[in-house]
């Protein structure tokens, strides 16, 4: 197809895509004349893949092609694939210098509160995790760490549903796609249904329900299913 | 105090305080001479908050303004200014166009699964994850949309926490705080977890465990706990 055919197929502007081709995000078309260039099905693909990233993720270029050049090493196992797309699609940093001992062994705490005993006690994630522990103490926010572990809790939810999706997929790279798809717009997702879902919290805790509705016990009696 | 004190008590450089001063993130402090400014332990407070919402939540400068304006706005009630700043705080954009009416009905369906009635059903973030949705459809991926609702779980049990943490407050201020914290540094350690949830649950799933402890059902022992 020409370009304008893919341009109209995926919503990219033709002047993106000649972007894309020149940062290596996608590769050139086939030049079939002077003035044409043949582009094929793997395009089509492929620039969806790059629109996800690049609109819903909000992930720089220079991230995309690291997480596409992820994509395409084929010697990489998938483990390590997998952990290197993760890290680069992160929209948080993992910090540079060691947290504070006390907020890594309470990021420590909650992830052995979960069972989880397969996570390295250096995992760049637990740096993370102990870094937003030490910046709510610093704040005098230590009631808002989650010690109770809710936020695991729900974290091994969409986990497991995550997997559960890639565990249906057999060829690698069917894998690594639906996995690079499934971490940005699932973090998409997540977001906007913690936000709708605070709305709804919000709602039956400050009792404003009961104006609109029959009232706030019959959203309560709803909480559970 | 001097402005050396407040960076060393914040950790962030004298330089980017008067940067912060000049973007009116920060109200400069109280000039007792020529080359002497004082400041006080409300500039403490807020520069360790700007802090958070830069360096973990990756906030731009001007999103910053527009989420301190909310909270310095005395006349917007609680819940309007909930709102503004947690679109404010939104790593993923609302859509500029409406979504496929399959896309949003799909949306509103996981809503209404999960009992919440309290939902404008044009919200925003209805929006956001109608757009999600279409997209993971449009790259062949229909599978990866959480019919089921397991996302929206987990969400409840996320915003049950944070509202719970919200309840305890009185203060306007106070509350806002929280919220803007909450957000930020909830987003960073719900993606943080959910990274290392999912390298758990994939020990577990490909069984990669056994070679490093007595066996993966220890692993599938204590999912539940």
């Amino acid at each position: 197809m020409r370009i304008g055919e893919l341009s109209a197929r995926t919503g990219v502007p033709a002047a993106t895509i000649k972007y894309y081709v020149r940062e290596g995000l996608l590769s050139g078309g086939e030049r079939r004349s002077h003035n044409q260039v043949e582009y094929g099905e793997e395009h089509v693909r492929r620039l969806r893949l790059v629109r996800a990233m690049v609109e819903v993720g909000s992930v720089p270029i220079a991230k995309v092609r690291e997480v596409l050049a992820e994509i395409e090493e084929p010697d990489r196992d998938l483990d390590s694939t997998l952990g290197v797309a993760s890290r680069a699609l992160s929209q948080h940093r993992v910090p540079a210098e060691e947290p504070a001992a006390e907020d890594l062994e309470l990021a420590r705490a909650i992830v052995r509160g979960r069972g989880w005993h397969s996570i390295d006690p250096d995992h760049g994630y637990l740096w993370t995790l102990a870094d937003a522990i030490g910046r709510l103490r610093e704040l005098g926010l230590a009631d808002m760490v989650d010690v109770t572990g809710e936020y695991a809790r729900a974290a091994e939810i969409v986990a497991e549903f995550d997997l559960s999706l890639l565990a249906n997929r057999k060829e690698r790279d069917e894998i690594l796609e639906a996995m690079v798809i499934g971490t940005v717009l699932g973090d998409a997702i997540f977001e906007a249904l913690r936000r709708i879902a605070q709305v709804e919290v919000s709602s039956r805790v400050f009792q404003r329900g009961q104006r609109k509705q029959s009232g706030a016990e019959q959203n309560l009696s709803t909480v559970d299913r």
